[in-house]
């Protein structure tokens, strides 16, 4: 890790300040290798969105293992993420208002920037202010966010193909309504299949081919090979994985590098523990698709349930655990999503094997516009 | 405001970059107005949480109408809040572990410091480190989150006084679980009320009488009067409200200082608009005691659903809306809880009439530990 070293070596994720974000190095390395190979044995470009980890730092160590590039959400991110010197910036986001225009002007002057857009609004403002930007139009495959339906692909594209300082390139989708790769999962993807096959198609016919095909989603990493068409991906999650990628099937428990360090408080209702963590340090994100609320895991602590989070105190019901608590023991815990905790986080400690080796700033955190 | 000037007074809260977080300072002078008349009038003193604003410039507004100290929950905050040189400042939370008793030392030496926590081990680690601080025990009043039950109280109080460095000045208590002021919440109060007559009469009798007795919450912010016993209050969300707030009783929606302007990015899909603000801006928090889901509550579009959110999205149904809607358009949410939503963002614009007039750091956020 190129960080700088705030943390001597001899520092235990135990003995921090807590709470503490922790990554295991040894995992997010595994996990890093594992996507780099895959995209290398399909011949799929991989662009990672760094939403998941915010930084630049990290960001480099994805395009050193063969990324060609970096997606962010925000030009905020764009901004931050410029300290990778990417070759590539895809800025994953319909982007609008003068100010967002002026900044990715900027950011056009020191890489190849493309926005993935789903309006002609969108596109003639970038073209108005005269932003180089190479233009991926945004498809809903059905996850019914943002994205034209297929049929309103061709005059759109026709449209902004008109436009000056503009250039359209490619299309993009994001199959976030396959929620897990089981069989339904597997269902959807066909149906995804016989739409990417007919549109690609309908483009063709209609002279506009694209360079890229932009999709992916975090249950459906590994299976992005059968996407039909795909040119490239954009996984986040996958450098840490989380609660909800264990429960999307695409990850195990112990390929989670991600977790926090809290430190029990109180002991003084019976059957529970207080930690010194709630939303401000987990987010109140629940666990995707889970009738239950919990809001991570304890690894630490057999039995325990942590269901109810206040800002700064976390509920542990410890009513089925062996073990005993007290004031100032350490929990370790794995949260659902782990974006929404690497946003809360001013900085994450590296470690391996529980020793801390770096410690890092989340440059990217809060960079809402 | 004694705040920087970023922007001049020629701007408009529907012309800032979105999402942006902005604060009517009209109102918000008028909460801050009521509640300190509130507290003259009925001898309480005040000393409010700044986890809403977890700003010093806001801290120090405070101050100057008669607050008599600040309320923080950990030690980085603490250490923020010095900026606004408090009198007194309370840790409302109970702090554990070697990093936090160095820092509360130094805090100590530029204010008078008081921690409320809930155990021997906590006062123990305080006494040790050679914190001087003043101690508040914590009582459960029937929230069951920290906070020894009543009968408990004595035998702490006692071994704290034994212990050097620190000292027994008073007892402390979040009600928390009155979470409306209705019949129901006032039968709840009634019970508070005879808990703490007994609890008061018998540390009288034990010889610990409190010189404070620190309470209060949101919901029963101006009956804390009715609160027997009580001589302080800790309010924090009372200079902004929010949708929490009115749902607990304590506020109307005029009295919401504080919302969101975010822009329209998509249309795309029918009866759907896309805003450019998710969880990163809002928070998951859901609004409370609320069977429903929804993530704010939009202001300027009659019958729009601000229902569902990703990090970036939020998803609004605007099939109930007369209004239509194109990219661009920009809408004002009133958020669920305020404090949250702080804590996610950078800078917050105050304005008066929609003219922006000042901008202030949310110099306090992020500070988990």
């Amino acid at each position: 890790m190129a960080a700088s070293k705030l943390i001597s070596n001899n520092v235990n994720i135990f003995d921090l300040d807590t709470p503490a974000l922790v990554v295991d190095l040894d995992i997010m390395d595994a996990n890093l290798q594992r996507m780099a190979d895959y995209c290398d044995e399909h011949k799929l470009a991989l662009r990672p969105h760094t939403k998941t980890h915010k930084s630049p730092v990290l960001a480099r160590k994805q395009m050193e293992l063969g990324a060609m590039g970096l997606t962010v959400a925000k030009p905020g991110e764009a901004e931050v993420m410029l300290q990778a010197s990417p070759q590539e910036m895809l800025v994953a986001f319909p982007t609008i208002g003068p100010a967002k225009m002026a900044r990715l002007k900027e950011v056009a002057r020191r890489t190849s920037l493309t926005v993935a857009l789903d309006s002609l609004e969108a596109t003639e403002a970038l073209s108005a202010a005269q932003v180089p930007a190479k233009i991926f139009v945004e498809m809903d495959t059905g996850l019914h966010r943002v994205g034209v339906k297929p049929d309103e692909l061709a005059p759109l594209i026709a449209a902004i193909k008109k436009l000056p300082h503009v250039r359209y390139d490619g299309i993009s989708f994001y199959p976030g309504h396959i929620k897990h790769i089981g069989e339904e999962g597997m269902g959807e993807m066909t149906k995804l299949n016989v739409m990417l096959n007919q549109t690609l198609e309908a483009l063709d016919k209609a002279g506009h081919t694209p360079n890229v095909v932009s999709g992916g989603s975090t249950p459906t990493m590994y299976q992005s090979h059968m996407i039909f068409g795909m040119t490239e991906m954009r996984p986040g999650t996958y450098i840490f994985n989380d609660r909800n990628t264990i429960h999307g099937g695409a990850c195990l428990l112990e390929d989670c590098a991600a977790t926090v360090i809290a430190t029990v408080v109180s002991t003084s209702v019976p059957g529970q523990v207080i930690i010194d963590g709630g939303s401000k340090t987990f987010s109140s994100d629940r666990l995707l698709n889970d009738p239950g609320v919990t809001f991570g895991k304890v690894l630490n602590a057999e039995g325990a349930v942590f269901h109810k989070m206040n800002e700064e105190h976390g509920f542990i019901d410890v009513t089925q655990c062996e073990r005993k608590f007290h004031v100032g023991d350490k929990l370790q815990i794995l949260m659902n999503h782990v974006c929404v905790v690497m946003n809360l986080h001013e900085q994450v400690h590296g470690h391996r094997k529980g020793e801390v080796e770096t410690t890092w700033p989340v440059a990217g955190r809060g960079k809402l516009t």
